[in-house]
Protein backbone atom coordinates (compact mmCIF):
# COMPACT_ATOMS: atom_id res chain seq x y z
CA UNK A 1 0.00 0.00 0.00
CA UNK A 2 1.07 3.44 -0.83
CA UNK A 3 2.03 5.86 2.63
CA UNK A 4 -0.34 9.46 2.49
CA UNK A 5 2.92 11.45 1.19
CA UNK A 6 3.35 8.88 -2.11
CA UNK A 7 -0.64 9.04 -2.44
CA UNK A 8 -0.21 13.27 -2.69
CA UNK A 9 2.70 12.73 -5.29
CA UNK A 10 -0.24 10.28 -7.33
CA UNK A 11 -2.87 13.18 -6.70
CA UNK A 12 -0.75 15.65 -8.27
CA UNK A 13 0.59 13.19 -11.11
CA UNK A 14 -3.57 12.59 -11.63
CA UNK A 15 -3.99 16.49 -11.39
CA UNK A 16 -1.33 17.13 -14.38
CA UNK A 17 -3.06 14.33 -16.57
CA UNK A 18 -6.14 16.48 -15.98
CA UNK A 19 -4.87 19.44 -17.35
CA UNK A 20 -3.65 17.58 -20.61
CA UNK A 21 -7.62 16.78 -20.85
CA UNK A 22 -8.85 20.45 -20.28
CA UNK A 23 -5.90 21.77 -22.89
CA UNK A 24 -6.83 18.61 -25.25
CA UNK A 25 -10.36 19.37 -25.49
CA UNK A 26 -9.61 23.43 -25.53
CA UNK A 27 -7.42 23.04 -28.89
CA UNK A 28 -10.04 20.29 -30.62
CA UNK A 29 -12.73 23.12 -29.76
CA UNK A 30 -10.93 25.77 -30.86
CA UNK A 31 -10.06 24.04 -33.87
CA UNK A 32 -13.72 23.44 -34.78
CA UNK A 33 -14.71 26.60 -33.82
CA UNK A 34 -12.24 28.21 -36.35
CA UNK A 35 -13.03 25.72 -39.01
CA UNK A 36 -16.66 26.18 -38.18
CA UNK A 37 -16.70 30.17 -37.41
CA UNK A 38 -18.43 28.64 -34.55
CA UNK A 39 -18.66 31.90 -31.98
CA UNK A 40 -20.48 29.47 -28.93
CA UNK A 41 -17.92 27.26 -29.12
CA UNK A 42 -15.05 29.72 -29.40
CA UNK A 43 -16.56 31.66 -26.37
CA UNK A 44 -16.46 28.38 -24.35
CA UNK A 45 -12.55 27.39 -25.15
CA UNK A 46 -12.22 31.23 -23.96
CA UNK A 47 -14.26 31.31 -20.85
CA UNK A 48 -13.47 27.66 -19.80
CA UNK A 49 -9.81 28.35 -19.60
CA UNK A 50 -10.34 29.26 -16.03
CA UNK A 51 -10.69 25.46 -15.40
CA UNK A 52 -7.11 24.97 -16.79
CA UNK A 53 -5.83 28.04 -14.98
CA UNK A 54 -7.80 26.96 -11.46
CA UNK A 55 -6.34 23.10 -12.09
CA UNK A 56 -2.48 24.80 -12.27
CA UNK A 57 -3.09 27.22 -9.21
CA UNK A 58 -4.44 23.37 -7.53
CA UNK A 59 -0.90 21.78 -8.93
CA UNK A 60 1.19 25.10 -7.93
CA UNK A 61 0.27 24.71 -4.21
CA UNK A 62 0.57 20.92 -4.35
CA UNK A 63 3.75 21.41 -4.83
CA UNK A 64 4.45 23.72 -2.15
CA UNK A 65 3.09 21.88 0.84
CA UNK A 66 4.61 19.39 -0.37
CA UNK A 67 8.08 20.37 -0.22
CA UNK A 68 7.53 22.51 2.72
CA UNK A 69 5.48 19.28 4.59
CA UNK A 70 7.80 16.35 3.12
CA UNK A 71 10.88 17.64 1.86
CA UNK A 72 11.23 15.39 -0.72
CA UNK A 73 15.01 14.06 -2.37
CA UNK A 74 16.02 12.46 -5.07
CA UNK A 75 13.22 11.10 -7.74
CA UNK A 76 10.44 12.90 -5.41
CA UNK A 77 12.27 16.01 -5.18
CA UNK A 78 12.52 15.69 -9.43
CA UNK A 79 8.82 14.63 -9.36
CA UNK A 80 7.74 17.85 -8.09
CA UNK A 81 9.89 19.99 -9.37
CA UNK A 82 9.03 18.60 -13.26
CA UNK A 83 5.47 19.01 -12.29
CA UNK A 84 5.88 22.10 -11.86
CA UNK A 85 7.86 22.53 -14.93
CA UNK A 86 4.43 20.59 -16.70
CA UNK A 87 1.96 22.25 -15.52
CA UNK A 88 3.71 25.92 -16.64
CA UNK A 89 3.76 24.38 -19.92
CA UNK A 90 -0.09 23.19 -20.10
CA UNK A 91 -1.28 26.25 -18.37
CA UNK A 92 0.58 28.01 -21.50
CA UNK A 93 -1.21 25.76 -23.83
CA UNK A 94 -4.73 26.68 -22.57
CA UNK A 95 -3.94 30.18 -23.66
CA UNK A 96 -2.46 29.24 -26.67
CA UNK A 97 -6.32 27.04 -27.73
CA UNK A 98 -7.44 30.46 -26.28
CA UNK A 99 -5.81 32.81 -29.10
CA UNK A 100 -7.15 30.24 -32.12
CA UNK A 101 -10.42 30.50 -30.36
CA UNK A 102 -10.23 34.31 -30.57
CA UNK A 103 -9.41 34.79 -34.24
CA UNK A 104 -12.07 32.85 -34.80
CA UNK A 105 -14.75 35.31 -32.40
CA UNK A 106 -12.83 37.89 -34.54
CA UNK A 107 -13.43 36.75 -37.97
CA UNK A 108 -17.47 35.86 -37.02
CA UNK A 109 -19.50 35.55 -38.58
CA UNK A 110 -16.97 35.14 -41.41
CA UNK A 111 -14.22 31.98 -41.37
CA UNK A 112 -10.85 33.60 -40.30
CA UNK A 113 -9.73 30.54 -42.13
CA UNK A 114 -9.61 30.61 -46.68
CA UNK A 115 -10.56 27.08 -48.45
CA UNK A 116 -6.57 26.78 -49.84
CA UNK A 117 -5.45 26.86 -45.65
CA UNK A 118 -8.41 24.58 -44.68
CA UNK A 119 -6.65 21.37 -44.68
CA UNK A 120 -3.41 22.11 -43.31
CA UNK A 121 -5.09 23.91 -40.11
CA UNK A 122 -7.76 20.44 -39.68
CA UNK A 123 -4.24 18.56 -40.05
CA UNK A 124 -2.43 20.95 -37.29
CA UNK A 125 -5.55 20.58 -35.20
CA UNK A 126 -5.37 16.97 -35.41
CA UNK A 127 -1.36 16.64 -34.69
CA UNK A 128 -1.80 19.16 -31.49
CA UNK A 129 -4.22 16.43 -29.88
CA UNK A 130 -2.31 13.87 -30.50
CA UNK A 131 0.53 15.19 -28.97
CA UNK A 132 -0.97 16.54 -26.20
CA UNK A 133 -2.87 12.90 -25.91
CA UNK A 134 0.38 11.10 -25.92
CA UNK A 135 2.01 13.78 -23.64
CA UNK A 136 -1.06 13.07 -21.17
CA UNK A 137 -0.59 9.13 -21.43
CA UNK A 138 3.18 9.21 -20.60
CA UNK A 139 2.72 11.57 -17.94
CA UNK A 140 0.38 8.60 -16.23
CA UNK A 141 2.63 5.87 -17.23
CA UNK A 142 6.23 6.98 -16.94
CA UNK A 143 6.94 5.31 -20.10
CA UNK A 144 10.10 7.14 -21.59
CA UNK A 145 10.16 5.62 -25.10
CA UNK A 146 6.75 6.78 -26.08
CA UNK A 147 7.79 10.22 -23.98
CA UNK A 148 10.51 10.16 -26.98
CA UNK A 149 8.42 9.58 -30.28
CA UNK A 150 7.03 12.92 -29.34
CA UNK A 151 9.38 14.78 -31.53
CA UNK A 152 8.96 12.67 -34.21
CA UNK A 153 5.33 14.15 -34.11
CA UNK A 154 6.28 17.82 -33.88
CA UNK A 155 8.68 17.44 -36.52
CA UNK A 156 4.97 16.29 -38.75
CA UNK A 157 3.51 19.92 -37.09
CA UNK A 158 6.93 21.95 -38.21
CA UNK A 159 6.17 20.55 -41.87
CA UNK A 160 2.74 22.02 -41.72
CA UNK A 161 3.66 24.79 -40.49
CA UNK A 162 6.05 25.07 -43.49
CA UNK A 163 2.92 24.29 -45.78
CA UNK A 164 0.68 26.78 -43.99
CA UNK A 165 3.27 29.44 -45.06
CA UNK A 166 3.65 28.36 -48.42
CA UNK A 167 -0.24 28.42 -48.86
CA UNK A 168 -0.08 32.11 -47.88
CA UNK A 169 2.84 33.24 -50.20
CA UNK A 170 1.29 31.79 -52.72
CA UNK A 171 1.31 33.38 -56.30
CA UNK A 172 -2.88 33.04 -56.45
CA UNK A 173 -3.16 34.14 -53.01
CA UNK A 174 -6.58 36.56 -53.52
CA UNK A 175 -7.04 36.84 -49.75
CA UNK A 176 -4.85 40.26 -49.06
CA UNK A 177 -2.96 41.01 -46.40
CA UNK A 178 -5.25 40.49 -43.25
CA UNK A 179 -6.22 36.98 -43.46
CA UNK A 180 -2.64 36.64 -43.82
CA UNK A 181 -1.63 37.91 -40.82
CA UNK A 182 -4.67 35.72 -38.83
CA UNK A 183 -2.80 32.86 -40.29
CA UNK A 184 0.35 33.77 -39.55
CA UNK A 185 -0.51 34.21 -35.97
CA UNK A 186 -2.86 30.57 -35.82
CA UNK A 187 0.16 28.61 -37.17
CA UNK A 188 2.13 30.19 -34.35
CA UNK A 189 -0.12 29.06 -31.91
CA UNK A 190 -0.70 25.73 -33.06
CA UNK A 191 3.50 25.12 -33.32
CA UNK A 192 4.14 26.64 -30.07
CA UNK A 193 0.88 24.45 -28.52
CA UNK A 194 2.82 21.60 -30.22
CA UNK A 195 6.51 22.61 -28.74
CA UNK A 196 4.83 22.67 -25.34
CA UNK A 197 3.38 19.25 -25.48
CA UNK A 198 6.79 17.76 -26.64
CA UNK A 199 7.80 19.38 -23.37
CA UNK A 200 5.96 18.03 -21.40
CA UNK A 201 7.28 14.59 -22.49
CA UNK A 202 10.86 15.97 -22.17
CA UNK A 203 10.17 16.70 -18.84
CA UNK A 204 8.87 13.01 -18.05
CA UNK A 205 12.30 11.96 -19.95
CA UNK A 206 14.07 14.07 -17.64
CA UNK A 207 11.75 12.09 -14.43
CA UNK A 208 12.49 8.99 -15.25
CA UNK A 209 16.34 9.25 -16.32
CA UNK A 210 17.70 12.39 -14.63
CA UNK A 211 18.53 13.91 -17.96
CA UNK A 212 16.64 15.43 -20.69
CA UNK A 213 16.38 14.53 -24.62
CA UNK A 214 18.85 16.31 -26.57
CA UNK B 1 27.86 37.58 8.31
CA UNK B 2 25.95 35.25 5.58
CA UNK B 3 26.44 31.53 6.26
CA UNK B 4 27.18 29.44 3.32
CA UNK B 5 23.71 28.40 2.22
CA UNK B 6 22.74 32.09 2.18
CA UNK B 7 25.51 32.66 0.35
CA UNK B 8 24.24 30.08 -1.85
CA UNK B 9 20.85 31.48 -2.30
CA UNK B 10 22.75 34.75 -2.75
CA UNK B 11 24.79 33.44 -5.94
CA UNK B 12 21.57 31.98 -7.16
CA UNK B 13 20.11 35.74 -7.44
CA UNK B 14 23.40 36.70 -9.35
CA UNK B 15 22.99 33.95 -12.07
CA UNK B 16 19.54 35.91 -12.62
CA UNK B 17 20.50 38.78 -12.80
CA UNK B 18 23.29 37.91 -15.43
CA UNK B 19 20.56 36.35 -17.03
CA UNK B 20 18.75 39.20 -18.05
CA UNK B 21 22.05 41.07 -18.78
CA UNK B 22 22.32 38.79 -21.40
CA UNK B 23 18.90 38.49 -22.91
CA UNK B 24 18.90 42.35 -22.60
CA UNK B 25 22.23 42.34 -24.78
CA UNK B 26 20.63 39.99 -27.29
CA UNK B 27 17.32 41.69 -27.60
CA UNK B 28 19.25 45.22 -28.09
CA UNK B 29 21.52 43.08 -30.97
CA UNK B 30 18.66 41.77 -32.33
CA UNK B 31 16.87 45.08 -32.82
CA UNK B 32 19.59 46.80 -34.44
CA UNK B 33 20.33 43.97 -36.36
CA UNK B 34 16.66 44.14 -37.55
CA UNK B 35 16.90 47.66 -38.11
CA UNK B 36 20.34 47.86 -39.89
CA UNK B 37 19.83 44.46 -41.84
CA UNK B 38 23.38 43.30 -40.17
CA UNK B 39 24.16 39.78 -40.69
CA UNK B 40 26.91 39.53 -38.66
CA UNK B 41 25.39 41.13 -35.29
CA UNK B 42 22.33 38.68 -36.26
CA UNK B 43 24.95 35.47 -36.41
CA UNK B 44 26.31 36.81 -32.76
CA UNK B 45 22.80 36.93 -31.55
CA UNK B 46 21.85 33.25 -32.67
CA UNK B 47 25.31 31.76 -31.47
CA UNK B 48 25.54 33.41 -28.15
CA UNK B 49 22.63 32.19 -27.10
CA UNK B 50 24.28 29.44 -25.87
CA UNK B 51 25.76 31.65 -23.13
CA UNK B 52 22.04 31.87 -21.93
CA UNK B 53 21.39 28.52 -21.95
CA UNK B 54 24.19 27.53 -20.30
CA UNK B 55 23.94 29.85 -17.19
CA UNK B 56 19.92 28.34 -17.07
CA UNK B 57 21.58 24.94 -17.22
CA UNK B 58 23.56 26.02 -14.51
CA UNK B 59 20.70 27.71 -12.79
CA UNK B 60 18.92 24.66 -12.59
CA UNK B 61 21.41 22.27 -10.92
CA UNK B 62 22.28 24.93 -8.42
CA UNK B 63 18.37 24.85 -7.52
CA UNK B 64 18.73 21.01 -7.20
CA UNK B 65 21.57 20.74 -5.40
CA UNK B 66 20.08 23.52 -2.87
CA UNK B 67 16.96 21.94 -2.07
CA UNK B 68 18.04 18.07 -2.25
CA UNK B 69 21.19 19.41 -0.05
CA UNK B 70 19.73 22.07 2.03
CA UNK B 71 15.83 21.68 1.75
CA UNK B 72 14.97 25.03 2.31
CA UNK B 73 11.42 25.94 3.81
CA UNK B 74 9.57 29.06 3.60
CA UNK B 75 10.56 31.68 2.02
CA UNK B 76 14.14 29.73 0.59
CA UNK B 77 11.59 27.66 -0.65
CA UNK B 78 10.04 30.16 -2.32
CA UNK B 79 13.48 31.93 -3.73
CA UNK B 80 14.35 28.43 -4.89
CA UNK B 81 11.17 27.98 -6.58
CA UNK B 82 10.64 31.15 -8.29
CA UNK B 83 14.37 30.96 -9.01
CA UNK B 84 13.51 28.07 -11.72
CA UNK B 85 10.15 29.80 -13.18
CA UNK B 86 12.58 33.11 -13.54
CA UNK B 87 15.28 31.00 -15.43
CA UNK B 88 12.38 29.21 -17.65
CA UNK B 89 11.23 32.56 -18.72
CA UNK B 90 14.47 34.36 -19.15
CA UNK B 91 15.91 31.51 -21.21
CA UNK B 92 12.63 31.93 -23.61
CA UNK B 93 13.34 35.64 -24.01
CA UNK B 94 16.75 34.76 -24.95
CA UNK B 95 15.07 32.12 -27.71
CA UNK B 96 12.77 35.16 -28.88
CA UNK B 97 15.46 37.63 -29.30
CA UNK B 98 17.26 34.62 -31.70
CA UNK B 99 14.15 34.48 -33.68
CA UNK B 100 13.88 38.14 -34.35
CA UNK B 101 17.75 37.68 -35.18
CA UNK B 102 16.51 34.96 -37.53
CA UNK B 103 14.67 37.35 -39.38
CA UNK B 104 17.07 39.80 -40.18
CA UNK B 105 19.42 36.84 -41.16
CA UNK B 106 16.67 35.65 -43.40
CA UNK B 107 16.01 38.69 -45.42
CA UNK B 108 19.55 39.58 -45.48
CA UNK B 109 21.21 41.89 -47.34
CA UNK B 110 17.32 43.00 -47.50
CA UNK B 111 15.89 44.61 -44.82
CA UNK B 112 13.03 42.55 -42.82
CA UNK B 113 11.15 46.05 -41.95
CA UNK B 114 9.58 48.24 -44.61
CA UNK B 115 9.91 52.21 -44.07
CA UNK B 116 6.73 52.59 -42.12
CA UNK B 117 7.11 50.35 -39.29
CA UNK B 118 10.40 51.06 -38.34
CA UNK B 119 10.11 53.65 -35.84
CA UNK B 120 7.18 51.01 -34.42
CA UNK B 121 10.25 48.21 -34.14
CA UNK B 122 12.67 51.35 -33.02
CA UNK B 123 10.45 51.46 -29.77
CA UNK B 124 9.43 48.17 -29.67
CA UNK B 125 12.90 47.47 -28.96
CA UNK B 126 13.55 50.13 -26.37
CA UNK B 127 10.34 48.64 -24.46
CA UNK B 128 11.89 45.92 -24.67
CA UNK B 129 15.26 46.44 -23.16
CA UNK B 130 13.54 49.13 -20.29
CA UNK B 131 11.39 46.04 -19.70
CA UNK B 132 14.22 43.23 -18.85
CA UNK B 133 16.58 46.04 -16.99
CA UNK B 134 13.91 47.39 -14.58
CA UNK B 135 13.49 43.09 -14.31
CA UNK B 136 16.96 42.25 -13.41
CA UNK B 137 16.85 44.99 -10.83
CA UNK B 138 13.83 43.90 -9.29
CA UNK B 139 15.98 40.60 -9.28
CA UNK B 140 18.37 42.01 -7.70
CA UNK B 141 16.50 44.06 -5.15
CA UNK B 142 13.47 42.44 -4.33
CA UNK B 143 11.92 45.61 -5.02
CA UNK B 144 8.08 45.07 -5.15
CA UNK B 145 7.05 48.39 -5.70
CA UNK B 146 9.45 48.78 -9.20
CA UNK B 147 8.31 45.08 -10.18
CA UNK B 148 4.31 46.16 -10.19
CA UNK B 149 5.23 49.05 -12.45
CA UNK B 150 6.32 46.44 -15.17
CA UNK B 151 2.77 45.76 -16.08
CA UNK B 152 2.29 49.50 -17.60
CA UNK B 153 5.95 49.24 -19.60
CA UNK B 154 4.12 46.01 -20.95
CA UNK B 155 0.95 48.55 -21.81
CA UNK B 156 2.96 50.35 -23.80
CA UNK B 157 4.26 47.61 -25.67
CA UNK B 158 0.58 46.34 -26.56
CA UNK B 159 -0.20 49.39 -27.87
CA UNK B 160 3.05 49.30 -29.78
CA UNK B 161 1.90 46.11 -31.31
CA UNK B 162 -0.96 47.41 -32.40
CA UNK B 163 0.07 50.44 -34.13
CA UNK B 164 2.23 47.34 -35.83
CA UNK B 165 -0.96 45.70 -37.20
CA UNK B 166 -2.39 49.07 -38.24
CA UNK B 167 0.80 49.75 -40.05
CA UNK B 168 0.14 46.32 -42.00
CA UNK B 169 -3.17 46.96 -42.78
CA UNK B 170 -3.04 50.63 -43.34
CA UNK B 171 -4.20 51.04 -47.14
CA UNK B 172 -1.45 52.03 -48.63
CA UNK B 173 0.63 49.03 -47.53
CA UNK B 174 2.32 48.30 -50.77
CA UNK B 175 5.18 45.42 -49.86
CA UNK B 176 2.55 42.64 -50.44
CA UNK B 177 1.71 39.28 -48.23
CA UNK B 178 5.79 38.41 -47.61
CA UNK B 179 7.05 41.07 -45.29
CA UNK B 180 3.21 41.52 -43.22
CA UNK B 181 3.96 37.67 -42.09
CA UNK B 182 7.70 39.08 -41.04
CA UNK B 183 6.37 42.01 -39.10
CA UNK B 184 3.31 39.70 -37.90
CA UNK B 185 6.10 37.34 -36.19
CA UNK B 186 8.45 39.96 -35.28
CA UNK B 187 5.90 41.85 -33.30
CA UNK B 188 4.70 38.41 -31.73
CA UNK B 189 8.23 38.07 -30.61
CA UNK B 190 8.68 41.60 -29.02
CA UNK B 191 5.73 41.28 -27.10
CA UNK B 192 5.96 37.89 -25.83
CA UNK B 193 9.67 39.13 -24.83
CA UNK B 194 7.47 41.96 -22.47
CA UNK B 195 5.59 39.22 -21.34
CA UNK B 196 8.31 37.04 -19.89
CA UNK B 197 9.95 39.89 -18.45
CA UNK B 198 6.70 41.23 -16.97
CA UNK B 199 6.42 37.37 -15.51
CA UNK B 200 9.73 37.86 -14.00
CA UNK B 201 9.11 40.62 -12.24
CA UNK B 202 5.43 39.05 -10.91
CA UNK B 203 7.84 36.27 -9.53
CA UNK B 204 9.68 39.16 -7.29
CA UNK B 205 6.39 39.87 -5.83
CA UNK B 206 5.60 36.58 -5.38
CA UNK B 207 8.95 35.85 -3.16
CA UNK B 208 8.22 38.52 -1.21
CA UNK B 209 4.62 38.95 -0.80
CA UNK B 210 3.62 35.28 -0.94
CA UNK B 211 1.05 36.12 -3.65
CA UNK B 212 1.06 37.33 -7.33
CA UNK B 213 -0.13 40.22 -9.08
CA UNK B 214 -3.82 39.85 -10.32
Amino acid sequence: MRDAYHEELDLLTDKLVEMTRLVRSAISRATTALLDADLALAESVISRDEEVNATFADVESSIFELMARQQPVAVDLRMVITALRMGTDLERMGDLAVHVAKVARLRHPDSAIPAETRSTIVEMGQIAENLVTKAGSCVASRDVDSALELEQDDDAMDRLHRRLFRNILAKDWQHGVEPAIDITLIGRYYERYADHAVRVAGDVVYLVTGSRPS
